[in-house]
């Protein structure tokens, strides 16, 4: 199955994290694969104690902008994606990719690409701005729709809730 | 903080159970109660090794027309929750509460109390149809919006997956 959660709501990644526990609470094979992202959320140490694969490709903070080296780090998660849907695991969570899309770094056709090649392997992605062909290829599409978000009040990412 | 993931999208439980990890990868006290739900999920076994508590209360089918052992547990839930609230983990997640609450189940009120209550633990709500009174009272509020599901094809609930 192909998965795609999108939307400026909250609970995309995290929703995708819910679904690698689950997976891994069955003893099935889960790898990460994190586009535009770096760092050790409160997540991450779990996973690599519960043996999830995590692989992380991005700088400390969330681009806005993109350079040569936010091109080139898209570039080696794919590369990385492809790699590790070779070792056939049960999920394959590519998260943010949508935006890797959306901002150019890489090409949607490559990602369909690596899609046709899943087989076995269930593959999530996440991130806002999902393109329209990726939403006709997936086989489950949520959209995290924000009704509201305290930021919004000024309030600031909390330990424990956003990272 | 009191958060409220609903909609008829996929992504409700699975987001909250995300941020249960990601709390307790911050050594954080997590608590999951859960309504109209009982059974032996991937992650509810991978919860406990973790120290995460998790209480369930329902039958092992989803309800769908409520019978009075329905509304007696819907009840002992929803006392828990007062209990658990007492001890003040960092977060309480009360799962499928929303669906609770539409059905006639618990009162809304008896949960806007409780959220009242909650002073420093973060409450997480989810489950379809969270009425507009629990809306306005949340500090963020995600629409999970099925765009498409795999369901609706006749396909079944895989393992792993969905549980």
């Amino acid at each position: 199955m192909i998965l795609v959660f999108t939307g400026d709501g909250k609970g995309k990644t995290t929703s995708a994290f819910g679904m690698a526990i689950r997976a891994i609470g069955h003893q099935k094979k889960v790898i990460i694969i994190q586009f535009l992202k770096k760092g050790k959320y409160g997540e991450t140490k779990l996973f690599e104690k519960l043996g999830i694969e995590i692989y992380q490709f991005g700088r400390k903070d969330f681009v806005l902008e993109a350079t040569k080296e936010d091109y080139e780090m898209a570039q080696k998660a794919l590369k990385k994606a492809y790699e590790k849907l070779k070792e056939k695991p049960f999920l394959l969570i590519l998260d943010e990719v949508n935006v890797a899309i959306d901002m150019g770094l890489i090409k949607l056709k490559d990602v369909i690409d690596l899609l046709k090649k899943a087989e076995e392997t269930h593959i999530i992605l996440t991130g806002r701005n999902a393109p329209q062909e990726l939403i006709k290829y997936a086989d489950l599409v949520t959209e995290m729709k924000k009704i509201k978000h305290y930021y919004d009040m000024g309030i600031k990412a909390i330990e424990g809730l956003e990272y």
